[in-house]
């Protein structure tokens, strides 16, 4: 028994066949997403990943398809709701057009909440009942996990952990509100102070960059930058990490969710990052979550996206 | 058929024969909790006011106690966690012990989840699936109500809304962290905001008590000039909605819930408070939310406790 994950990102659409049983990936493909060529082209790459996939040795044996695409999803009607990077696409019946061209069931979910389910079907997630995964990027996605299953909210807008107010007078964010959590840790916020933080520290290893070429200042080049010792990079990256572990307090508070599992470029920084969001986090958090906070790295990487789309099936039902 | 619904508090045990298919109270009693004379002696207040309500026209044909307890519950195991307020209680069987002696089915959570589902059952959200209800006193107490159920979080902590940190450098809370919506909101927060402001304004109906019996400077009292136009108090009640509105902005982001319910002795003030947690609420919140946020006043009052307890047994299973 196999199981299809496709994972629609703006650029191009992943797939994976996948093992039931084991859980391990049998085959990967892709193709170009072609979003700017409008709902019927995109519609027909997804088809051709599927065919590709359903002709693999063990693709005979798919019990379904399970896809994961950017923005809102109503998931019990298996429509993607107005994707901010799928241009022309207003309120589309993917899962229909997919299932009844395939005869074979289809799960949708946005790519956040599949990253979150991924994790508690084959990663740093694996047997919690309860956490949020969450990645970070331009934005930071999120996923909640709440009593095994992914919280959906009352109209599938759940998870915006992102725009959490850690300070109500901070920087704008892209929302329109001020202090979001978003708008410290976002990419384009770590290297705004990584800039400035290097600028004023002529002996950073990034001082050269900074000064002659800023834009390439970049998340990776400051994750590895910090990894080489750095210390200028790993005090942006613990910066950055404790004002994300403000909002993982609030959110441990209210929910009572002590597991964070983390994702996405910059978390490859590792320690200094996560070193700053654990101090953040645990000297903010009810004292009763103290020493069960759990701030884990995302296991599953770039297959994060087909892997995540695969455990709408393997969960469904 | 009735429900028998109890609310134990600091220092009353409350009370209520409840018709199940009316939902009304048909009767009520109390007795003192004797909190300080240990745990047998709370537990026979218990049975004393359970006694009076069986032996009221109505009570034998009873189908179950529902308890609303201070401090943590283990709702499966029906046990009571080290409630703050009631000395000498560490982990008490509360529902054995009740059920036991009176042969009927026994339902325990804490207080501010009875009063959360109280509302869901009685109150200001029925029929509404997803809502938050806020308990508005010393602190701020909070049921989460999702899909319809009582949120209890991994650990039956959940529901902490008072400690998200709503600016990360702001005033110390109780708890230990800074910036909490509690320490903006909390009672004495609001007193001691409230004597500021009075003390520049000799203009306010409450500049003579403010000056000379600063004590007298309740919560209370402020609502009451709020009401009869002091805008002095006004304000002081605006700007404390404005702030609850920053963390209801992130918790509606966080979860898609865009229904809150606001009960506790500040929400009497009506208005002025209520317009100010509209205003911070609304301006933050994600544009996809903006037009759905309902900010609505606790409709039990009085009775929340014991209405919410009773809506334990109506609700389960």
């Amino acid at each position: 028994m196999t199981v299809i994950g496709i994972d629609i990102g703006g650029t191009s659409i992943k797939g994976a066949l996948v093992d039931a049983a084991s859980r391990k990936i049998l085959s990967q493909t892709a193709q170009p997403t072609c979003a700017d060529e409008g709902l019927d082209r995109v519609v027909g790459q997804i088809h051709k990943v599927v065919a590709a996939l359903l002709a693999l040795p063990g693709g005979a044996e798919s019990r379904g398809i399970g896809i994961g695409v950017p923005g809102s999803v109503d998931v019990a009607r298996g429509l993607v709701l107005h994707p901010p990077n799928l241009r022309g696409w207003e309120e589309v019946p993917l899962g229909a057009l997919i299932a009844d061209a395939w005869a074979l069931p289809v799960s949708l979910d946005n790519d956040a909440n599949c990253a979150a389910l991924g994790e508690a079907t084959f990663g740093a997630g694996s047997g919690i009942r309860d956490f949020i995964a969450l990645t970070l990027g331009t934005g930071v996605g999120s996923g909640i996990i709440l009593d095994g299953r992914i919280h959906h909210g009352a109209r599938g807008y759940g998870g915006e952990f992102g725009h959490m107010t850690i300070d109500y007078n901070g920087p704008m964010c892209g929302c329109g509100n001020y202090g979001c959590v978003e708008a410290y840790v976002g990419n384009s916020y770590i290297v705004a102070r990584a800039r400035a933080d290097i600028a004023a520290h002529p002996e950073s290893a990034l001082y050269a960059v900074a000064m002659q070429h800023p834009e390439d200042v970049t998340p990776k080049l400051i994750a590895e930058a910090a990894q080489s010792g750095d210390s200028c990079a790993q005090r942006v990256l613990y910066d950055t990490g404790d004002k994300l572990g403000v909002a993982i307090a609030s959110a441990a508070n209210l929910l009572d969710v002590t597991t964070f599992i983390i994702g996405g470029g910059v978390s490859a920084a590792g320690a200094p990052l996560f070193d700053g969001i654990m101090s953040g986090a645990r000297t903010r958090v009810l004292r009763v979550h103290r020493d069960d906070l759990r701030i884990l790295p995302a296991a599953l990487g770039n297959d994060a996206g087909v892997l995540g789309a695969a455990s709408l099936v393997l969960t469904a039902g």
